[in-house]
């Protein structure tokens, strides 16, 4: 039986997800890999907190983070904290310390993931952070794995289940944009300041990790066409349903010619596609590559068990090539420069939803225009869906309707 | 640089699919793993057949099995053409002589898998066979590694594509099961003596494999609850439809109080369920585990580069397990030897469809049940849905029925 003694930093739900797992699989992990898991220290906020003592027993919790990264004595480390600066700092330290490391920080990986991948390279210590995207979906093993001989050409997504969990309180329950989000607090699904989740920042982090392994480019956050759920009315989704079409938080990745084109933000999808099913807090991605054509992984995009059970994966990953002395391997991250641009860049189809109009003017243009497949009317708004737009003309369509209505709204379609 | 040297057996699909993706990622995998793979002999039946000269450049095709498995030279064996005991004499054979093996062979491994591989550990060689389940879905790579942490206790899935398009068709373009069988003959999805698939033996075979890997338990196929769709008539599609279910091909394994509950056979699930949008030769597994919760898989069940990117997976593997001299591992078979039973031995709600009947006593009964939730009528047919039924009750029913009608057929149902 090997020892291998881990550190952790941050000891939330995650965090206390990956002690439970750790007690209910010892017998399990013992008998096939003859390991033994020795939690040794953990640094958290407040080290004298009361604890589940069944769970936490022999453990060491401090205050000091650096107690944690510098024991010469831990090999892994867990980092479950979640913030961006003093985590960077802590992997920084314990990968020059030579000790692999496993993370669930998503804005972490996001911003500074190929730094810190490049780091363990070098120190030939594990990075390892599935937990970071689609919670307990084994999505960025998945990615790695068919990396190799196989080509990504798009990802889309419902990665984040907060704005997936509102947006389908609306639909299915006809309640407003502020009785479901805050239906959401008070189920735990969003926090008190929602709006990481809700003006899509979280699912932003996500595309970028996803697109690291999938194009091997972090897409430049600064610039991403990036939009929130906070604009969308229950009329919009009553008047999408009329269409056959549910309004959900997506974020797609394509190449297209050697170039990305990205975005977040809400889509129309028709009832036929894959991702019109996900509902709650549940996140799926479809994968599309050259080979393989399109699949799709679906799961529980949170909780502290499915997270819990990625970073588990991670872990016997990195005890697997510590045994075998092979660390410095990490997920597959090819590397590549080109170009980005808006997903709306793209010729693409619209939902449009108008408000209160002139009747007449609006009529006589639906009935003439080449640009309108199909329209439907409730109350004094209209919702319609255009044909496959280009640019150029998707930009005339806006300024004319800002012209001759109160205001619209236009919404990628995917069919 | 270094050269791997493989033999393949068969060149068919499968075989040619693998080919090209050999040849497609050739720059990518020598970038990446700094691997030359260099076929060098295939078993045929036909050596002297024409083939694209482009993909079998400098490769010797041969018409004996043992010019591959013997040659001292060749480090891999690809088995893809798909016999019972022909492939299980090479496989045993190439095993023996040191070499890993990659097979795509389902009812091999349904059969055989645990001894072939346990002679692999032996002669520390790896056994893999990804393309055997599933097309292109990584399955049972997911299956292996969340095993040893997470503990599953069930798989529902749509495993044979042909069976799933005959239903898809009868039930979307409203043809009858001999139009729709002979429309997937036409487009290739259905072989012309097409029973493997349409009775459930292939369906049968991969359910056992997904058991092996979830379960450490081959399932016993001669006593198995198999059910083909050849009994399906469009009449019971459409009555399942009326009550919002549609009829599909399922393999169900279930792990309750250590038994294990296993059914193959049509399966009327709700419109919310989400296998139910699951349509034409598509496969899609979900499995449950205690900390995961419910996730799924879905992607192209069969076709060439699909099934062919699941071989070059495995060879990936097999071959990073080569050159660090790690090879004798595969799958993660844990050991197992619990009760089977049929999943109809457990509680089930029921979709029963009735043939022509004398009115009265039909609709006396079925007002005064408490066992009946919901019934349609379409001209002299009935349709019903139970509560859920202990097996004694549902014997019951049955008999019932088969006294006072013409015919019934009962579906398992699954929300």
């Amino acid at each position: 039986m090997t020892d291998i003694s881990v550190g952790m930093l941050g000891c939330g739900t995650v965090g206390t997800g990956v002690l439970t797992l750790l007690k209910r699989g010892a017998k399990q992990i013992a008998e096939s890999l003859n390991v033994h898991f020795k939690v040794k220290k953990i640094a958290v906020k407040h080290p004298d907190k009361k604890r589940d003592t069944e769970l936490t027993e022999n453990m060491q919790f401090t205050g000091q983070i650096e107690n944690v990264i510098n024991d010469p004595s831990i090999q892994i480390i867990i980092e479950v904290m979640g913030t961006l600066n003093e985590a960077y700092d802590a992997i920084y330290q314990a990968i020059s310390n030579g000790k692999s490391v496993i993370t669930a920080n998503k804005e972490l990986i996001a911003l500074k993931g190929p730094q810190l991948t490049r780091l363990a390279h070098e120190k030939h210590v594990d990075l390892y952070y599935e937990a970071s995207v689609g919670g307990g979906i084994p999505i960025l093993r998945v990615l790695s794995d068919s990396l190799i001989t196989d080509q990504i050409t798009g990802l889309t997504g419902i990665v984040n289940g907060t704005s997936n969990y509102v947006l389908s309180a609306m639909k299915n329950d006809h309640n407003s944009y502020e009785e479901s989000l805050k239906q959401a607090q008070e189920l735990g699904y969003a926090e008190t300041n929602p709006v990481n989740d809700i003006e899509g920042f979280d699912a932003a982090y996500k595309l970028a990790i996803l697109s690291q392994l999938a194009f091997g480019q972090t897409i430049n956050l600064k610039q991403l066409n990036r939009k929130g759920i906070g604009q969308i009315t229950t009329e919009d989704i009553k008047g999408a349903s009329r269409l056959g079409l549910t309004i959900k938080p997506i974020v797609i990745a394509r190449e297209k010619h050697h170039e990305l084109y990205t975005l977040v933000g809400p889509v129309a999808v028709s009832r036929q596609y894959p991702l019109a099913t996900v509902n709650g807090v549940e996140n799926s991605i479809l994968v599309t590559s050259t080979a393989l054509g399109t699949t799709s992984y679906t799961g529980p995009g949170a909780g502290s068990e499915p997270t819990a059970n990625s970073v588990m994966s991670d872990l016997l990953t990195v005890t697997h090539h510590l045994l075998l002395d092979e660390s410095g391997t990490s997920f597959n991250i090819p590397v590549n420069h080109i170009k980005e641009h808006s997903l709306l860049d793209l010729p693409l189809k619209y939902f449009v939803a108008i408000n209160e109009t002139t009747v007449d003017k609006l009529e006589s243009f639906i009935n003439h225009s080449e640009y309108i497949e199909n329209v439907v009317r409730i109350n004094h708004s209209y919702f319609l869906i255009t044909s496959s737009l280009v640019k150029g003309k998707k930009a005339e369509l806006v300024a004319f309707f800002n012209k001759e209505t109160k205001g619209s709204r236009f919404y990628p379609l995917l069919k």
